[in-house]
């Protein structure tokens, strides 16, 4: 399926190890999903990658993590990134999502793919009232 | 800018103005913003797309409205419509949304789109977990 | 507004003035659109971007010159495409388009839109009965 | 595949049953596809898109049936969406798209994509000629 | 998979056969990929997308093949295009891209749309300096 | 124009200066254009993107500068993020992209968009030939 080749065994590189035992302590759970055994192809990307994500998605922020979950999953729905899609999904389920807010982020996530092709259609002017830079 | 004429006088049609008196008493304020003016050259299209977005983003659900905002900002961001975005995150602004919470939205939006973009060029397949419906 | 610089006597060049020449003819208008005044910085490219949009746009083919511009129309809207969809609507409105079916069109494309999310969202298995190539 | 579970018995739910026999009704046929199945998990949600999708695509309208499924098929393409590419394109077929059609659908799909990539780099301004809101 | 059925003896038809030939003479392999089996459906359509991939992927031009393949395969990332991903970097590999190269293409094309996001959220003005056609 | 404010004086934060100072030593040019200025409404994503950014675009990887602009510039074309793409078109040229590659390149992302629309309508099967990761 995937354009790169993963590692048979990623653990056995330091670094590799060194953040799929991170991701393990910071989720409290010994499963690895994919994407990380497969970014092992680069140690360098991995790292980088789980220390973007830990950062933004694990740590606490101003928003909380099923609310990031959802709108992580909102942009990758918009690109058609299957993966991602089924990744943060989950996640979100596994941080609180309930099966109700689920169903109304799907509402959510179909009626702004529904306006957004209405306006990028009609290209109707932004009011003045939305702009913050305006002087 | 637009790819139609907004009428001149939207409100002399009755259908127009009971939307647009709906729109007031929905939101508390006699802000129109262009949208609605725009779309009242057609009054079907008009009294369809409010009562779609009343329903999933002005009635209590699921989720919070602030949340709801920021859910459809970020589809809005991914599919580059420039007024969504911008009415959007307003929306989330007047809901609630504080500076700290839309610079994290910001974050996450970025984030994902970064990853999105990575796993639709590794191609990763899917773990079997995140499924599901599988028998 | 442009990434590149537009020739400004784009027509002292005889290709340049060969493919406006014949812009001309093929549409019955002397009305030149930015597009090809534009991409008179690269003949070769106006030659062969030219040469595509007459023989799939302009040439009689199994669709009538109306719904081709619909469907170009649709594709632009959905990649957000600013100056494409504002050409082709305006040539589906020259090729007979009437404004109840801009209309509909607006309705179709919106709600593609929104299934669209929907089943990116869903990520539901398409059904055998739709494969053309199956055994 | 999916990131819900349908129901096993989804009629056994008479919101839903009334739901498919509207669509076995509508269409002339016993097949329900997976679409409908799926969306089954949310008896809400799969009413108010059986409804839009019954209104703007099977009742009459001012476009003719073919030309609106091959409308959707085209933003569905440029959307990513390989569930809605599918069915509507088999929609399509079943209203009345010959072959050379599609062919010649395809041909308009990949022009307007390539020249959407080609617009989007360049940046040119929109011709005023084409703007339906100017003063 | 697919919406269309490729014919089960392609090289029958001998327009089918010349581009199959030219193929295998102007890539030195005997190896015909799918995507030109399935487009044997319309030899017209065959020969057009062959003569246009032929002349702007391999024939000399100003840019060198693997970079070329490289800029391909990163608009088919932000597309989402399964096939014409994994075709374009196996491509890219057969031209002389590394692993090396791989890696950092991949870091390059997640920043893009990491940025993209970013900037497609806060909708910051294009700075003057950047417009080539500024009077 | 944006959906946020940039700060008047924004190298009255030192942190904003320090990051302002940075750019302008490695690029070797006082001009800090507008994506900066405006980032500078957060301090935090001001650091973290440039940081990102000067990580993989300024210094010397695998791949030349030239090429990684016209990477960048590729997919936010595809993503139709207008500031990047004016952005990164102006650093390529910045680097030496010469003006037949600036054409080329355009050729490139042309007929990219061109085959993903239609590989993503025809939705044929990949190849075995081209999984990296096939047992």
């Amino acid at each position: 399926m995937a354009t790169i080749t993963p590692p048979k065994d990623p653990e056995s590189d330091p670094r590799v190890k060194a953040v799929f035992d991170d991701i393990r302590a910071t989720r409290g759970t010994d499963f690895i999903n994919n994407v990380w055994r497969y970014l092992a192809f680069d140690p360098g990307l991995l790292e980088q990658t789980w220390a973007e994500v830990k950062a933004v998605m694990a740590a606490p922020t101003a928003l909380e993590p099923k609310v990031k979950e959802m709108i992580y999953a909102a942009v990758s729905i918009a690109n058609s990134c299957e993966y991602c899609t089924h990744s943060h999904l989950a996640a979100a389920r596994a941080k609180g999502m309930t099966p109700a807010e689920q169903a109304d982020f799907f509402r959510v996530v179909a009626s702004a793919g529904k306006t957004n092709h209405l306006l990028n259609g009609l290209r109707i002017p932004v009011d003045d009232a939305f702009l913050m830079d305006k002087e």
